[in-house]
């Protein structure tokens, strides 16, 4: 294997595979990443097990030439190291050949590099091949499904199934959910394709594939019964799926409510992120207090203080009450929904409540309240 | 006690006086800052025993009202709750009143806390007075004394006096040192007033005076046996010194040099940054190889690899030789230094060398090599 690469190629494509690659694995292997030359350009793999990553880098790209290539061939070298000094480096072109099966040179004008190369046959194969289980996604439109669930799932191994998002592909609907059982967060999605599929990816590889869409590209998912697949441009992400069957939350979410708040986002968010300043609970909890002539957020605390917050624009329908909850789950909540105004939907003050935006029932966070102690 | 005031100003007052209050106090009332309103102004005291903060804010500010006042007094409220109040607060201007002995009302169109005062009469007295034992620097000179020398402080308590950097007022000479004992940092600044004095100051209380220093404005040290005291506008901070002599280090610096090597700083610091990602060795041990033809810069770690660099522009007068020492030493010498070219000074592989700016001599970076192994 003898090449010279465009640097700045190469240190983009190694910051992505780079994401499923841990220095915490006991078989050292994986804390490589897998250089794979042919003639069509470089291939690189990363892999923890659990998620697995490919990208590409073309010899060509448009009129510039990204690799010429001198002799084909494979390694395996350190990720931390070879991303490291790939960016550290100041050519803008660099120099990489497997001088023995040991050893690999990365040169440029300044910098002369001996790599110890790993053994590139221990390498495990990972199958990135795809077939006609796919539906095609926005990037952004994936982004946003990821980050209007991902956050509330469950932070505890106790039911792993609940540690990740439950994807559920039924003719032409997407309808991904993750709760961690105080908590729910439910997003719709109307896609072209058909297909019928029910897979639960777990929370932190669909942070490392977030990270990797940039926005406006395309994204294939391919769904197996083991792994799903996500092609995003030149690169093939492959993540495990969560064993088990995932609770049917479909009756979680009432239909019809008693009292309703409409408020705007930022007055409301600003004031329980006050109001919980105070709540030495490590729950952050906090009261809202709702009525027609007065909308209110307090909390105390014996030590500390106590704290009330009035909420200045808003419309109530519904009789007088008090709720209290979490202040951090309604603020992901809140955050989640992304709309300047929302609509907060409840049935009493031990029930589980609703928040939504008013123009858009895509996106439902469902809340579970605490019981308020005065 | 109650008052109303500038949201903006007591922001800025909370977080000065902050930097001197910590959590991790047995004291209850340490936890606290002091709010004493009479009636010129608020004084604002936090104190941890080692750094006390006391800071002023006036009741006008030219023609801007800062302070109504209703009522003096004082009152003793947690650093933590009431700076993060007053952060997050929305009003521009906040109401603050002592309800009874134990209670604090802070106010604004929005919020309404209530806060739990600490027992004034336990907080420490803290004298912040001044006398005649001054010496006068501009912020931007002290910043660059403590940014040039601290780095060289030891972190280990074995030897306490070196966790210091020590100030020593000669006439009108100001003479800081700071030393682990594998390197030492020396600066040398002319000041307008003369004074004599020998004092240690820790450096983790410099770090916090340099953050409070903005760079235009006087500061006045006032030297005292145990403590000194720094006077940044309406601010006094006062540090203890650590007790001990320091050690002599006047005869460690060498007048005479056998070799010398001038070269540019980005490529130089460069160079040893990327030859010290494969020094597995923790300290970061790299070689430089020396001769007129050829400066180089090498590292080998069994098990990772080898790495040459290879300097372009430098200029070399002296006989080939090489040395080895900790890349992180040597960066933060010629960082410290802070000029685009340097000079390294030498007088052969064992013995001390020296970094310096060609230009001035006022700092003065000596660094211990260690042995070299091939």
């Amino acid at each position: 294997m003898r090449f010279i690469i465009s640097r700045n190629s190469l240190v983009n494509a190694l910051n992505i595979v780079s994401k499923a690659v841990t220095n915490k694995t006991p078989i050292a292997v994986l804390t490589g990443i897998k250089f794979d030359l042919s003639n069509e350009g470089l291939t690189l793999i990363g892999s923890d097990t659990d998620l697995s990553i490919s990208t590409f880098i073309k010899t060509e790209e448009g009129d510039n030439k990204i690799i010429t290539i001198f002799e084909t061939g494979s390694c395996v070298l350190n990720a931390k190291y070879v991303t490291d000094i790939m960016r550290k480096l100041e050519g803008e072109r660099v120099e990489i050949e497997l001088v023995d099966g040991n050893l690999v040179r990365i040169v440029d004008q300044k910098s002369n590099f001996n790599l110890n190369s790993i053994n590139v046959s221990e390498f495990p194969f990972i199958d990135f091949s795809f077939d006609n289980n796919i539906i095609k996604l926005k990037g952004d439109v994936l982004k946003q499904i990821i980050s209007q669930t991902k956050f509330a799932t469950s932070q505890k191994e106790t039911r792993p199934i609940l540690t990740g998002v439950n994807f559920k592909v039924d003719g032409n609907v997407l309808e991904t959910v993750a709760t961690d059982t105080y908590r729910l967060a439910k997003k719709q999605t109307i896609i072209g394709d058909t297909a019928y599929f029910n897979v639960t990816i777990p929370a932190r590889n669909l942070d490392e594939i977030s990270k990797i869409i940039d926005g406006g590209e395309e994204v294939i998912v391919n769904f197996f019964e083991k792994k799903v697949m996500f092609k995003i441009n030149e690169t093939i992400i492959s993540s495990r799926v969560i064993s088990g069957i995932y609770p049917d939350t479909s009756k979680l979410i009432p239909d019809m409510f008693e009292n309703t708040l409409d408020t705007l986002t930022n007055e409301f968010v600003s004031a329980i992120d006050r109001a919980s300043l105070l709540s030495s609970d490590r729950n952050n909890i906090v009261k809202l207090s709702l009525n027609k002539e007065k909308v209110e957020i307090s909390s105390r605390s014996q030590e500390v203080g106590s704290v009330v917050e009035k909420i200045a624009n808003y419309e109530y329908v519904g009789n007088k009450f008090d709720i209290s909850f979490s202040a951090q789950y309604i603020i992901d909540a809140i955050k989640a929904i992304g709309s300047n105004d929302i609509e907060l939907c409840f049935n009493g003050e031990m029930k589980p409540f609703i928040v939504k935006n008013k123009e858009d029932n895509s996106v439902i966070q469902l809340v579970l309240p605490v019981r308020t102690y005065q």
